[in-house]
Order: structure tokens, then sequence, then C-alpha cells
């Protein structure tokens, strides 16, 4: 391990977050929120504390796979630890468990609250609460590698223990370069959004933080009502923004490269697409009774189905309400989740792709066993590697569900609750079923059952590994060390 | 396709139900029941389409693996099929659906009914509810194989798609001697338990039935509060014998041939137990402040845990009012089932010991990426095709399970239900929570979530290949041979 390295990375990690608090301090300021002080003091800290870490640049830059799972688990550890701490000190959310669930929840954009009355709150929470959906979307390392020649030819360590999906393209040969697109394709899509929305009379503050929840797929609203209070064009907007954030970013750099044929040939967006329209016409024709009109139907299908095929968790319409073949519908989408390389959350759809090719495969073997077949996606073979690690990921994937939805049954509530309010926070969703519907939140949870859950926002976040190599036991790594000095 | 052996095989099965509806006809002439002719009526036209079928020996036996998965899927449906008539003839399930529907959940060893009132049947009804059990625990084919040189050497392709567990383990060289060595351990087990509770003083129909449904790891009670009514010690036995039925067989050839030593290398077996210790000790803890004493909540727990770990799905406590975590700690045990070559259903144990060795590996693979490990078990290597079917096996598990959740969601009962509704056939356990709990039946569903359920619980049984490989497309077969012929 290199220790060196990853204080040095969680320095400057603590600088960007100094910066980042800038942004709820000039809310403050706008408002005239007394508050202002304590964004600042944090501000304050985090800049010390991070100047004081990475005053030394390390004589050894390299980071192996392993030290950087560890340094992105811990950075998002210690950024929500910090992250917090406003919270408490100006009294929008008291209780510091309550405060870093709100945190971790934003950070992994999963959306899920502990608040009843959003609305109460300063607009500098607020905003910070948003931010933070923004922050995490694409990912922190990503901003820094972007904007720093941090730390040479270990970055591609740091970039695959935070980006989402089966395996890691890069956009261009160098990963600066990737992470730097992939940050203006990011900031471009937020921008037309939000000025969209104010152009469609939404006051800016609310098109700024709603903007942040939808592009990075987070969650968190601004008002009790979430997105329901809203006008018919401003959900429209966002929920075309919502779907178009679930989409590979891939796609966006072959559109601004004037590669338009290649996208089609991306087979996961494809059945990204197929899969809502699919969902959206289940949807409609299931709630068309107790709803009454087509239109208002067809819209809160459309709404929820990309709200919650992205991982978003914004809802115009209580679907807790809704028929259990329309509930299933979007219980399983929570499970499939958007495309990889995107800010959404889930399984991903290139995961199933590739599990249902091997399926094909497998069966294939059965029936012609000396019959050779390659898994292909997007025309290309799929590595040994990336199908052995989707397996893997799965297996993962529902062990961890299962051991929390067990440790969380403690407390003592429905099978629907436990499971769905897991399902919501390992896929970074935000709100489940039943006593965690749309219209309610996780406040109920006792603070055990809280800190599982930020447990499995942060793990799915991540993508299971980081967390995982963070908590496996040092043991062997000990051991071998040993019968290798011997 | 060799569809001549197919109908050859087809032929000698109905043979054998002919024989096995003798059962429920000696029980009928036992009571004095004058259903017994409808029995002999049945047994009567299996005998003679049996004849019919199998009268020319084919003159080509091989059967490859495709043909062994599609016999074996249409053999259990056709002897579903038949296995159903006489409860509609006896008027003891009118309803043709719901009998057929009986009738798989007993060949399948689910137990999952649709009756409200068992204690209204006919005894002969009763006794070949149970019997089904016992067929289906150890298989049909098993058994032919046991007691006819049936088909040469391609008897390893019905057993592999017949036998539960992630591999087929032949105890001794020949398939014909290994289906007759777990034939006769099957009979050992079943005898000393009837014994044993007859000696307890359980009535002889009832300790008959009882046994077969233990045994088989079945689950059809003939009381109608299943086990509940019964004394302890009759309790006691039946808790140690569905134990007894959900260890790998392998370890009682291991104790006949006297190889003691060998039974306690067996990893699974000893997992195994640890699950049953571990869910028995926190299901005593959890329900003691409801039920008062240590000692029944003790004994409940351990029914309880019994009969689901092995998917057996008696019941001598509603379950389904219990607390939470107990509750959860039953759905995961769903999952888990029981050992592979056991009569129980499931996941098996032996699968989530692959599955745990392969997320071992993968991340000693990430903080080690030079090392080069392979997943053992038993101490002996496992092979890479058991660990990608093993990968595959839950994937396809998955997609089943939630296609089928969103399948009888349709029907709108809630999510609860719905889950281990499917949970509970596609495991072939029984009860599951709510609308399906233990003092629950399955009558209300649909004709269609019904057949749904029917389809699942053989799935299940017949682990996800055979039923799959019956509804692939055939399309890829015509193509390629096309191709071949070209």
């Amino acid at each position: 391990m290199n220790y060196t390295i990853i204080r040095y990375i969680l320095g400057w990690l603590l600088r960007f977050e100094a910066i980042f608090l800038l942004l709820p301090a000039a809310t403050s300021l706008v408002y005239h929120e007394t508050t202002i002080w304590y964004w600042l003091l944090i501000a304050g800290i985090c800049l010390i504390l991070g100047l004081l870490l990475s005053a030394k640049k390390p004589s050894n830059a390299e980071l192996y796979t392993r030290d950087g799972y560890m340094t992105v688990a811990l950075s998002w550890i210690v950024m929500s630890l910090f992250g917090a701490i406003p919270f408490v000190l100006t009294g929008d959310i008291p209780n510091y468990v309550d405060a870093l669930f709100e945190t971790i929840s934003g950070f992994t954009t999963t959306g899920a609250s502990i608040l009843s009355d959003v609305e109460s709150l300063n607009h500098s929470a607020l905003m910070w609460r948003s931010f933070s959906h923004w922050i995490g979307g694409m990912g922190v390392f990503v901003f820094m590698m972007a904007v720093l020649p941090l730390i040479g030819g270990s970055d591609m360590n740091l970039m695959k223990a935070e980006s989402p999906g089966p395996s890691v393209e890069r956009l261009v040969p160098h990963v600066k370069d990737t992470a730097k697109i992939l940050y203006q394709i990011y900031i471009v899509i937020t921008v037309v959004e939000a000025a969209l929305l104010i152009i469609f009379r939404m006051p800016v503050f609310d098109a700024m933080t709603l903007t942040f929840g939808t592009v990075g797929t987070g969650g968190f609203g601004v008002r009790n009502d979430s997105i329901g209070g809203y006008t018919d064009a401003q959900q429209i907007i966002i929920t075309i923004f919502m779907l178009l954030s679930g989409i590979n970013y891939t796609a966006y750099f072959y559109l601004i490269s004037g590669k338009i044929r290649e996208i089609f040939k991306l087979e996961e967006v494809r059945w990204y697409l197929i899969i809502v329209a699919s969902a959206v016409t289940l949807i409609t024709v299931n709630t068309l009774q107790s709803v009454g009109s087509v239109s208002r139907s067809l819209q809160d299908a459309f709404f929820q189905v990309a709200s919650i095929i992205t991982t978003t968790g914004y809802s115009t319409a209580n679907f807790d309400l809704w028929p259990e073949l329309s509930k299933t519908v979007l219980v399983i989408l929570m499970f499939i989740g958007a495309c990889a390389s995107s800010t959404g959350g889930g399984i991903k759809v290139s995961r199933f792709i590739i599990l249902l090719k091997g399926i094909g495969k497998e069966v294939q073997t059965i029936l012609h066993p000396r019959s050779i077949r390659k898994i292909r996606v997007d025309g290309k073979a799929v590595a040994h590697e990336v199908i052995r690690s989707t397996n893997v990921f799965i297996a993962i994937y529902f062990m961890i569900f299962m051991f929390s939805v067990l440790l969380i049954s403690v407390d003592n509530h429905d099978f629907t609750t436990n499971f769905t309010a897991v399902l919501a926070s390992i896929n970074n969703i935000g709100p489940g079923l039943n006593e965690v519907g749309p219209a309610c939140n996780f406040s109920f949870f006792s603070p055990f059952s809280k800190v599982v859950l930020m447990f499995d926002m942060l793990t799915g976040r991540l993508e299971l590994f980081p967390m995982l190599i963070l908590c496996a036991p040092r043991m062997h790594h000990v051991r071998k060390q040993r019968r290798r000095e011997q």
C-alpha cells in the first residue's frame, strides 16, 4: 500500500470540497441567510486540512489497482463526513447521522431523504444537497483528473474504481482527456437543461437545483411534492433530460465527433430505449383506468419510468398507489438501471446484455456441445475477464442485497419496505415502495439501519468493489508478503 | 433430435406411472372408498399408452444432451398431466387447472396447495399427493435407471438433467449402480422414518404420507394445520428427517462404504449445518418474546428452519406472524435451499460456496493481479465449466424469478405475496409469506398465474435448463443444420 499517495490524493480532494462548499455559501449570500459563516467555516477547515495533507508531493506516485479502489472508497467517505457537518451547524438537519445519510445520499446520487419537509430548509442547504448530486454524478475523481495533472500514469486505476459499468472505455488515448470530454458533455447538458427550464418560467433556484438532480441522476427535490407541482412543460423537459442522462456518454462523444453511425451500433442504448418504451406502454395501459386520461397517464408513466430506470428518483405521482403490475415494472427497472458510463446507477443495461448473451451461449453449448461461440457486444467480442467480473458482480450484488435486507429487518418493518429500501439505496434511486414510497422518507429507520443503507448507497455508487476491498481483511496480504520476505 | 428414443422413454415412464397409481388405488381399497375405479382407470390408460409407445425398442439408442433435457422436461409434464386426472374424476379437486397445479406441486416436491381443507379429501387422493413427493424427490428417471437396463450408455444425460446440483457425481462408475445406491439409501431413510413415527404412535396413514413428504422434501400434509397438531416427539422426528433429507446423499454413500473421514471433508454439509444452526439461533432469540418459552421457541425455530432450508414446507407455527427478522431469515433460507444431490430444492448450498469462492478469487485478483488461484471445494479444484454454469444458473434464476413476479403481478396482489409465491414455487418450498403464508393457500391466483407458478415449480425442480431448452426457439438449430448441409 502506498499510503503517501493516498494521503496526498485525500488532501487534494479536501481542497476541492472547500471550493464546492462555496456554492452553498454564495447561495446564503444571495438569500441573506445567516448560515453563510458555517459553510465558510467548513470550507476553511477542508482547505487547511487539504493543504496540509497535500503539501508534499509524494516521490513515488505509483498507485496499484488495490490502492486505487481504497483511495476512491476512502475519499467518498471522507467527502461525505465533512460535507454533512454544515447541515448540523446550520440546524437544517440537527442529527449528525441523519445529516450524513442525506449527504451520502446526495453524493451517491441516491436521493433518498430523511426529511419530511424539505421546504423548511435554508436555500443554502437545498443547494448543497442538489449540488452534491452533480458532484457525485460524474464523479469527483473524474473532475480532479480533468483539471489537475494529478498523479501521472496511475489515473486509470482511480477512474476504473469510480466509473460505472462493466468496463471502462477510454474515449481518447489519455485518461485526462477522456475526463475532460466527459465533463464538457456533462456541463453542456447541465447548462441546456437549466436554460430550458428557466425559459419555461421555472424560478432560477429551482431550475439550478433540479438540473443538478437530473443530470447527476440524483433525485433530491426542493418542494415537498418533488416534481408534481411544476407545469407540464417543465415536467416534460425534466423527463427528457433524465432519459438523456441515463444514456452511455460514449453516444455523446460519437455525436460531437460526428460519428453518428457509431451511435446506432451501441446495443446498450438501443436496449435502454426499448426497455423504456415497453415499460411506458405497460404502465400507461395499466394505470389508465385509475388516472382517467390517456395523456396524463402517459406523461406520468413516462416521467416515472425515466426517473426510475435512470435511478434519479423524482416523482410526479405517488406510484406506490399504482396497480401491482406497474409497481413491479418499476421494481424491475430499479434492478436494471441506466446505461454504463452514464451518471445513472443500478446493475446497468450492458451487464444485462452480457448476462443474457451468456445465457444464450450456455444454452447453445448444451444444444451443440462442439460449437464455439464468443459473446459479442456492439459487434466486438467481449473479453473473458469482463464476462467473469460481470458474473461475480451479480453474485456480490445479490449477496450484499439480501444481507442488507436481513440487517434492516431488525427494525421490524414489512418485507416490501425493507426490500425496496435496500433496492433504492444500492441502486442509488431514492424512493421505494410502501413505507419508503415516493410520498414518504427514510427518517423512521434506526441509526443502525441508516448506516447499513449508507453503506449500500456507497457500495452501489462505487459498484461494489471499492467498498468491498476497503472491508476485505488484510490477513492474506500480510501473510503473502511475509511469505515473500522469507 | 432422436424422436424415437424420446417416444420410447415416455412410454416406459407411463408404464411406471401406471404402477405408481396402484398405491392410491390400494388406499381406496383399505378405506373402502368408491373412487378406486378412477385410479384403476387412469392406471390402465397409462399402461396401455405406455405399452403402445414403448412397444418397439428403438434401433438408435443414442441420446444427446439436448435430447436428455427435452425428454426429462417432457416426461415431467406428461407425468403431471396424467397424474392430475384422477383428482378431477374422483371429485377431490374438480377443476383440472387446480388439479394440475396440485400434481405438479407434488411431483416437484413443492407442496404449494390450492386446497383450503385437505381433511375433506379422500384417503386415496391424500396418498397420491404425498406419494408424488416421494416419486419426484429422488426423481423418476433415477428410479427407472435403477430398475431397468434402459438405454445403455446414454443414461448419464437423463441423470444430469434430473439430478439437482451444479455437477453430477457418480458415486460408482456406472450410472445404473449409482441410481440403485441412491434409491437404496432413499428407501432406508423412508422406512426408518415411517417406523419411528409409528413407534411414536402416529397413525399408519399419517406416518406414511408425512414420511413421503419429508424424505422427498415435499410438504403436503394431511391435516389442515400441517404438522402443528402432532406430538412434540413426532414433530422432532420429522424435524430430524427433514434435515437428513437435505444432506448431500454422497455423505450417506460414504457412511455405508465406511469412509467416515470423507464425510467431514464435505464442505457443503458443513456449511449446511452451520447455516441451520445460525438460523435456528437467530429465530429462537427473535421469537422468544412472543412465544414465551425457550423450548417451544427453539422447537418451532428448528422445525421451520429445517422445513424451509430443505424446501419441504411443513409448518408447526404460522411463521407469517413472526417478527420481520425471523421472516427475512426464512426468505434467505428459501433462496439458499438444501445440499446438491439431496432431494431438496433451492439454489443449493454448494452453488453458494462456489459463488462465494468466486467472489473471494475476484477480490484476490484485484489485490494481487499476478496471483493465480483455483477455486477448490472439498479440496478438489472446481472445473471451469462448473463455475461458469453456476454463474449462468444464477443469472437465469433471477431473470426467470423477476419475470415470474412481473407476470403474476397482473393479479394485483401485494409485492410480498407475489415475491414469496414465486420464491416458494421456483425453490419447491410450498408456503411463502402474506397471502401465501403457511396458514393460506394458492387457490386465489388466476389460472394464468397458476400456469406461471407451475412453470416455475418445474423449472426449479429440473434446475432451469431442461425447461429452458424445451422453450428455446429451434431456429438456431435449424439454421445451423442447414449451414452444415450446404
